[in-house]
């Protein structure tokens, strides 16, 4: 094999210790060391390739899914792998696969919600797979608005049963992923009546398809919801549609952790708090966050080397022409999704944290974080992954016409990521209700309650309502204290403002729906300073390796700075800043991305991600681009013959002018 | 056939006459007539069927679409359809296909670039179809630099012959519509080469195909690309690849109009200025801003009618949900893309008269106005694409979950669209190429030239430096002259500004380079202007039917009042507005959702859309969504059985715990 690299070049520029790098974008040594292993392994393994996803039809591509969970199970057990060990393997097949919501909603939700007794039953059959599971919630009339599920468990108690039932077609379950084809059991969740009443939503474990030829249950109807956005992508996971026509299961399968059903038909709270259910959403969530990070870093790695690759334009009397990352318009849409692919890897680490903050709290039954823990977490969801979603697509424009082509890798990235901006809450929804908690600390404020966590800057609000911006040249915006200030002093001044305005209506819910627009705005300006500050609180840390620190200084620095252009509206309305003081950002801006780009590469680089991983022609490690986008387009099935299928009778006879006697 | 309306209700409320404002939308009578019934024609008839585009493979997909291309030709002949009839008629089978290519880019190159004699000998052959052609410019290497292009046409006087060449791997063509596996005949742009001087690119019309039997001619080789983004989407295209080994043909096939080579092999410029190429490039893009019209209107059809039928959260004790449309966050996402809509036709259709009138001066020899044309049309079509593409996008996450369905038509909607910001110009690359036009005014602003057409409120631009924008009242924000006063301010800061910074650089280009991404966003301040002028120009014509009038100034004082919130940035930091008036904006836009929500499933029903068109489950005309959302998702392939294929291989074996021995 001949050895090129294209961008040798580009990483003889570096100028910091992209091995320490590595380190600081994986967590840890420890966590470096895994991945990097693990990556490699599903990259050298030919049950896992995956370049012919976009050719595949939607039953070779589930088969092939298949395969390959059952390949991973293999190797999994094969290798004693740890469970850390066995959810990077996952992660890095790249394939989204009914193993997903088993082991990542469907067991969690049995530990969140099931009694100790259950535990033990439940989780050795799940845990060994043998017995696998779904998360089946959402319906084809409800999906955000959860206590509206219309599935009923009527409660039976001469036999001791819960009835499931689907009363209505928009009661089916709809969308949850692994139902469709795989899963022999699901966690539902479906209202719970007792002696004619309703006790609203609770989950229950129940069993779906027979354990000895794997068809559905006695009253049991499931299906396929059909294709999904893009070729590949999502379509290798099974989201299934599910019926129950009075389908019983044993009483002791609800799910009795926060509610009990006796054997004579009582239904019982336990002490157990139920803000406990929002312990699994913080841990859902900042999974979701972290997984933005790996999602953009991915798009941002291809968009990155490509523009080092590509030339256009530029040259002068037919010498080489101008690197398209050497455009200040390429650099100003791309190294802010550099910068925000390591923001939200920063403010994920941070949320794992919080994570564990928050249940070792909760186990010592203090719920004073968990509030806000949820707020925040919630906020981050949304904003990481809509930025996410927008970034991927601006990738693939930066490539240009090339980044059209599945080979690019881009489109697939972009189709199989974009529903995490549905899923688990609506990122609109969301940030509503991220909205009601900013108003609800605003109203407190005079109390004597004091914010924490998060939000405890709103503690200084009469500082942020009038303080001044004090930039006066360009070098002051490189100053911590003051970009952190800004985006306080926005985040408070944009929530109070909406608080004054909502106290102007007759009713509070009344004037939320009336200027949820508004409210929305001041909940995205409080995440964006989470990720900033914790941006800043990182590099307050000590951080080894050559020049490693000064690179994640610039990239704060773009992080912040370029989110304070994008936004000047906000800052210059709420009066945080001055036309004179936004302009100095632009000028510092420029100067921060003449920094980044010799490093830009090795910035990537660092990510440590396997040519498999990347899955793109375009985002080669070795920028050998264009005889391999050659090679790919050959494989293409219409490639097979020259002249087309379909050429004698639908091409020949308009050419040859016989179309009028021709039957099609 | 049971008739349902389920959005009956939402009809009921209009306020305005629908069948005035269809006619309104399509343009003009003649042109709603032929629409409606093309539309028609092509939705009843059973081989333009296109519910089944995501689950064909590639080849069965463009097969599927050769079928539809000799269908229509041969239903062209046989009604024997005009040419409009026979434009709309393609558009309505909304399926990409070798022959937009043919019509919408071969014959006009021949058209603009042939000289008389070539023109009557390949117009009749391809008026005919007698001959396919395409549209060969791009190549592996170059896209957005065609003066960079590769490919070698070197005439050899021995033979009377130019010799096509692709020299290297990044010369061969790549891309070409059409090319892959269709065209008999391309339009090839190549370095002349006489006598061992390069003349720079020009036009040949090259036979690729045998007539006989479609292969190849020695040669030449030619392959397709490969699979794009999306299922269906641009996959029925054969976007191609071609290279060239010393491939001869006759001189009279380089396109002669605008320069020749004689006999000799001397190099000529004829007296024909070069600019008429523009001509053909104003007509090409204001064709791409009516589709932009097009596309998102779709789109907002699809999620306006679902948000009415959609219902969450909201009720009381168990009574009806609130339909999602009702939510304001909603309708701040959804009702400027409906505006958007309406505004993006209506600067279409100026365009188009833009077109005739550069025509015809053209024609007597006046090319004043053909500078700034092509400069607006290019700002025009990056602005309008890019919107677009980001509008069909928003408008499947206002369809939550259910939008990520292929049966929802989005998915694919997105997919074929979004090339359109990177075919034609790459859409950040015209925004330059405006920008410096807009320098170049600037500069020339003392010099006593006055500026004309769009860019003709330059000419007052001391007033606009110092004007103050009157608002007082949220009523104010409603007055045509100070909303345009104001983007006008903003537009003309902008220029001047970047220019005053440009000034201050040593060299221009140095200059223009570094403060590049200042110049975009000037740039698209004076594209959002040049819409909003057009669609108060629109508003001061006479406008027939009940309500229709005051429903497009409600229309059109969203999209500018939305558009000055999304950018108050800019209007701030340029000082044409103050903050008090900022916020103004905001109540005035919630004013305006209220007129137009009970109007909203009449402004989409007025684009006159069969649900054939719309392909969308979720955008029915009857609002029936949730029965046939069910119907569709049993028809993928893969409940074509209840257990899997794959089942006994890689599921059964996890289950039974017998993996270890299992070969996968
Ligand atoms: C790929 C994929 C996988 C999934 N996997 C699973 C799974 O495994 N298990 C499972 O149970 N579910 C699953 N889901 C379902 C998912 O959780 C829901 O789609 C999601 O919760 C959004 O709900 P919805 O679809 O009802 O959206 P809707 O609520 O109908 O949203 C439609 C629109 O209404 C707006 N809206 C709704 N309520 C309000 C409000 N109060 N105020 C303002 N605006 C509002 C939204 O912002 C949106 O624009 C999956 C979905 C997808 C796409
Ligand atoms: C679906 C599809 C159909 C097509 N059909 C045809 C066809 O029929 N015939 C044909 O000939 N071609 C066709 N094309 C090719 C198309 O015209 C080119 O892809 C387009 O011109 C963009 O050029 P590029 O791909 O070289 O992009 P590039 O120029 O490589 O763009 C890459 C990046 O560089 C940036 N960039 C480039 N130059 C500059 C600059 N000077 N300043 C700042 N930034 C810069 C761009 O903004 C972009 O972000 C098609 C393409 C597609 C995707």
């Amino acid at each position: 094999m001949e050895e090129v690299d294209h961008l040798a070049h580009e990483r003889s520029k570096t100028q910091f210790d992209v091995a320490a790098m590595k380190i600081v974008w994986a967590g840890s040594k420890h966590e470096f060391e895994i991945s990097d292993r693990v990556s490699r392994l599903v990259a050298s393994d030919p049950v896992f390739r995956k370049d012919n996803r976009a050719v595949l039809s939607r039953k070779e591509l589930f088969k092939n899914t298949l395969r390959k969970t059952a390949h991973a199970w293999k190797r999994i057990n094969e290798l004693r792998l740890t469970e850390e060990e066995a959810w990077e393997l996952r992660f890095y097949i790249d394939e989204p696969a009914f193993t997903d919501l088993h082991w990542g909603m469907f067991i969690p939700s049995i530990k969140g919600l099931g009694t100790e007794e259950q535990l033990q039953k439940w989780l050795p059959l799940a845990n060994t797979m043998r017995i696998i599971g779904c998360y089946a919630q959402t319906e084809l009339g409800h999906g955000s608005n959860v206590q509206g599920l219309e599935t009923t468990a009527t409660f039976d108690p001469k036999t001791d049963e819960f009835i499931l039932h689907s009363p209505t077609l928009t009661s089916s379950k709809w969308w949850p992923g692994g139902l469709g084809k795989v899963s022999t059991h699901a966690v539902v969740y479906a209202r719970l009546i007792t002696d004619g009443q309703d006790h609203g939503v609770n989950g229950f474990i129940v069993q779906l398809r027979s354990l000895d030829d794997h068809s559905p249950l006695p009253g049991i109807t499931i299906g396929d919801v059909g294709m999904k956005f893009g070729n590949g992508a999502y379509n290798s996971m099974d989201n299934g549609v599910l019926q129950f026509d009075h389908v019983r299961i044993p009483r002791d399968q609800m799910l009795m952790r926060v509610s009990q059903v006796t054997r004579e038909g009582k239904y019982l709270r336990s002490d157990v708090p139920r803000q406990l259910v929002y312990g699994t959403m913080v841990f859902v969530r900042q999974y979701i966050v972290f997984n933005a990070s790996y999602a953009l870093s991915r798009a941002v790695c291809i968009a990155t080397r490509y523009s080092a690759v590509r030339r256009q334009f530029g040259s002068q009397d037919g010498g080489i022409e101008t690197q398209v990352i050497d455009y200040k318009t390429q650099q100003n849409r791309l190294f802010p999704l550099l910068a925000s692919a390591y923001a939200f890897r920063f403010v994920s680490e941070w949320l794992k944290w919080l994570y564990t903050d928050v249940t070792q709290r909760l186990q010592a039954n203090d719920f004073s974080t968990l509030p806000e823990a949820h707020a925040c977490t919630a906020g981050l969801k949304s904003l990481t992954t809509t930025a996410t979603a927008d970034g991927i697509e601006e990738c693939r424009k930066l490539c240009g016409g090339h980044g059209y082509l599945c080979s690019s890798g881009l489109p697939e990235l972009f189709a199989v990521y974009i529903p995490a901006c549905t899923y688990e809450g609506d990122n609109i929804v969301l940030l509503l209700q991220l909205a009601r908690f900013l108003m609800k600390t605003v109203s407190q404020l005079g109390s004597g309650k004091k914010p924490i966590g998060a939000i405890s800057y709103m503690g200084q609000v009469e500082h942020l309502m009038q303080c001044r911006c004090s930039v006066q040249s360009v070098e002051d915006w490189l100053k911590p204290s003051i970009v952190l200030e800004a985006f306080q002093a926005r985040a408070a001044r944009m929530s109070v403002t909406c608080a004054e305005n909502l106290s102007k209506f007759s009713s509070i819910e009344e004037g939320f729906m009336e200027l949820s627009a508004d409210l929305v705005e001041a909940a995205i300006a409080h995440c964006q300073l989470i990720v900033v500050s914790k941006f800043i609180e990182k590099l307050q840390q000590d951080i080894p390796g050559k020049g490693v620190k000064e690179q994640l200084e610039v990239l704060c620095n773009i992080y912040a700075l370029s989110l304070l252009h994008k936004h000047q509206g906000d800052f210059l309305a709420t009066g945080c800043i001055t036309p004179e003081q936004a302009s100095l950002v632009n000028a510092q801006l420029r100067s921060l991305y003449s920094q980044v780009r010799p490093n830009a590469i090795a910035l990537v680089d660092a990510f440590n991600y396997t040519d498999h991983f990347l899955g793109s022609v375009l985002g080669r490690y070795d920028g050998n681009v264009y005889p391999k986008l050659y090679e790919e387009a050959w494989k293409d099935p219409l490639n097979d013959s020259v002249v087309p299928d379909g050429y004698h009778e639908y091409i020949r006879p308009i050419l040859k002018q016989q179309l009028r006697m021709a039957r099609l």
